[in-house]
């Protein structure tokens, strides 16, 4: 049985607890959080370091600028140290046995996540490290990559890029719903077939749409129709940017 | 058993003649294509308008400046007239008996589409034609929504923001994980989860991310490791989009 401290208690950490609770050969045996957190039983929760046990592995799952600090505080000698941040590197950990365990996913604390379906991405500077990274995260899903500090730097830029700016394309899809009387639920399946389809199509062989055609006739509709200045100016970046991509190909 | 003759051969046409050849109560009796089409049976192809049928519908679907002349051609009385674009209004089909059959999706001829999840949006200027165009579409689909010419325009607006615009960010990722050695299959189970929180969750409060959290520090890391001009730009816009949202929150 592997015995592991989670340290954090946000939405990652909320997460990797509930992963790691249903998984075999591993134990939380302690969660420290700074706060009481809803979702982690009391039992498990401590607030002070000096009450931090001996474990084989320690999970900082705290923000990227509390990850140094947080780690000067474990004491025991000769144990395994990750951080789960996607910008962080490995080298801010101060430990000779040090890792990265950072799950690519986005996580709310209002929806459930089957973790079987998440790819971790694992670094460690000793190879018997990473057979117990890799052992650990195999655990929770059989997606595991060895990834290094540089390339993950580049897989979080990507990934900001496929979720937080997609996310927001959304939101602005959904504002320009409402203000048209709309229902949202319309746009939903355009949405998932959207994702679904680059599954199997690379993106460039999945585009569609005015700026793609080359339809100058819609895309002028479509900017007299905005009103809304950000909007407008964010649809002639993308519509621009597209039409590079679609000459490059 | 409704009539139908089909006008077009591009993804739409294509992906609407094999749902409703799936469907009970309606026969597509011709298909009008100004080329063959390998993927419509040549037993139904004209390309020659004298050859028109006499049918119940015809759904005009071609490129949208095209359907005025297309529409032109079918001199058949009382007939009912649609056109399946997005941005065209109803009103430039010269017909009493006229309407709009849009499937709101994302079609591209490499990938089937299950049309029971595809929403179409009808619009007809006489009652009884609406009820037919919704005895029609709800033949091939559950999700029948009367919209307007001018809520129609909104809707192919926010579809290019939540499905092209979407659609280049993944192309955008794949190309930051192709120029860092990567497999882009990392990213896909995130694109997946992103369009799926969406579902339950509005897209508002499903936002996460160093924009959405304010992480300075970390947004600072990623323009500086972005060299690409267009994605450094691109990353600036949406950062200070998802940071204007947030504070009317």
């Amino acid at each position: 049985m592997i015995k592991i401290v989670l340290i954090g208690s946000g939405n990652v950490a909320t997460h990797l607890y509930n992963a790691f609770s249903g998984a075999s050969d591993v134990e939380i045996i302690q969660v420290f959080a700074r706060t009481q957190s809803s979702a982690i039983p009391l039992a498990v929760q401590i607030s002070n370091w000096q009450y931090l046990k001996e474990a084989d592995l320690y999970i900082i799952s705290v923000s990227d600028d509390a990850i140094a600090e947080v780690a000067s505080k474990i004491s025991f000698k000769n144990k395994l140290i990750v951080h789960t941040s996607g910008t962080t590197s490995i080298d801010v950990l101060p430990f000779e046995r040090k890792g990265v365990f950072y799950p690519l996913q986005t996580f709310s604390k209002e929806k459930q996540i089957d973790f079987s379906v998440v790819p971790i991405c694992i670094e460690t500077n000793q190879k018997e490290d990473e057979n117990i990274l890799q052992k650990i995260a195999s655990l929770l899903t059989p997606k595991v990559y060895l990834i290094s500090s540089e390339q993950r730097k580049a897989l979080h830029v990507a990934a900001v890029f496929v979720c937080n700016f997609t996310n927001h394309l959304y939101q602005i899809g959904a504002a320009i719903c409402e203000d048209n009387a709309i229902p949202f639920e319309i746009v939903k399946p355009l949405i998932t077939e959207t994702a679904d389809k680059i599954q199997n199509l690379a993106p460039k062989d999945a585009q569609t749409g005015p700026a793609f055609r080359g339809d100058e006739k819609t895309i002028q509709a479509h900017l007299e129709f905005l009103t809304n200045s950000e909007y407008k100016t964010l649809y002639q970046f993308m519509t621009q940017s597209i039409q590079h991509h679609v000459k490059k190909l």
